[in-house]
């Protein structure tokens, strides 16, 4: 089996959540599995000088309904807007990146209900008490899941995640790396489809 | 016979071009025409903080293997990044404004010609004097064709242009709004060719 595709994502990002009801199927008619990243955009901002997108003058008004027009034009449904948003998604983030190491097979369905709590089912999981509800939902033991989101080991090993993301030049979300070719946005998938053809045009 | 499709450009927009490549036929398909609308970028990059893409950390070198894998991802070949990049765009901005209140049936393919000239044949249109030079292989006649660029009523209907398109919140190129729907960026085509069958969605 070919290399898993990257598929870099902050918790907090619309066009982030679109993706991820679409990658695994994008990737799986072609043989291929995904590497769920969680990611921080904020801290990619830092250095392009971005800003959330809902807030940028002109930009932020038409970003609102294009999430949202996206979101059908794809089928996607339930989707709508968290009444807060922007969130900061370290607790998400550290709690994918405790699974990736402890149990790989949990991660991306604890992802997805993550993304899903957030997006679909409006609930703050930048709270790392909402992020732990939505990990028993899952199946998970609440407990251990609450702890980690505090576990110093994992807080760095979501920080160096972060960090390979950044060194890589992943600067939005979605950004998936396909055999090294990057491509940035849920609007580059039709792009990703023919590269796994191709391998390249 | 529907509304005319409004196209907003930016003669030194990249994406601009690509989609300048293909606006007419997408309209066609659907019984529409297209009115074409030069404007300035940087005008609006003051309201929304943005900053030629290229120059973005990051962001930059990425945008410049995108432009490239986007043009062949659609076939369309002979583009490539001029040498001077980016360029103010005033010239042909207020040359196309000149055609459009003159001779209506020329500023499209002069418009065309002038993109040809920056993006595939790497002239530098936004002197007036290569700006006129384009003109008038696209059959005007050079000097009237170059006294627009210096007149002060164009300059003006041109400033007014960039205005408008700001105040019907133009943020970036191409822009097109199809009855009203506001579409920003070559990869929201496919969601305006929808539109066109369907009305909306």
């Amino acid at each position: 089996m070919a290399a898993p595709l990257d598929f870099y994502f902050d918790f907090s990002s619309p066009y982030g959540y679109l993706a991820a009801q679409r990658i695994d199927a994008l990737a799986a008619r072609h043989g291929r599995a995904v590497d769920w990243h969680p990611m921080l955009l904020g801290v990619a901002f830092k250095q392009t000088g971005a800003m959330p997108l809902t807030e940028v003058p002109l930009k932020g008004e038409y970003s609102k309904r294009d999430f949202d027009r996206t979101a059908r034009y794809h089928g996607i449904g339930g989707f709508r807007m968290p009444s807060r948003f922007p969130i900061p998604s370290q607790a998400p983030g550290r709690l994918v990146t405790w699974l990736k190491s402890t149990e790989p097979a949990r991660a991306v369905p604890v992802a997805k209900a993550l993304y899903h709590a957030y997006f679909v089912s409006d609930r703050d999981i930048s709270a790392p008490d909402v992020a732990a509800d939505v990990a028993a939902e899952a199946g998970l033991p609440r407990a251990a899941a609450r702890a980690a989101m505090d576990d110093a080991a994992v807080k760095d090993a979501f920080r160096r995640e972060v960090e390979t993301a950044l060194a890589r030049g992943v600067f939005g979300s979605p950004f998936v790396f396909v055999d090294g070719e990057p491509f940035w946005g849920f609007d580059r998938f039709e792009q990703i489809d023919r590269w796994l053809v191709t391998g390249g045009f």
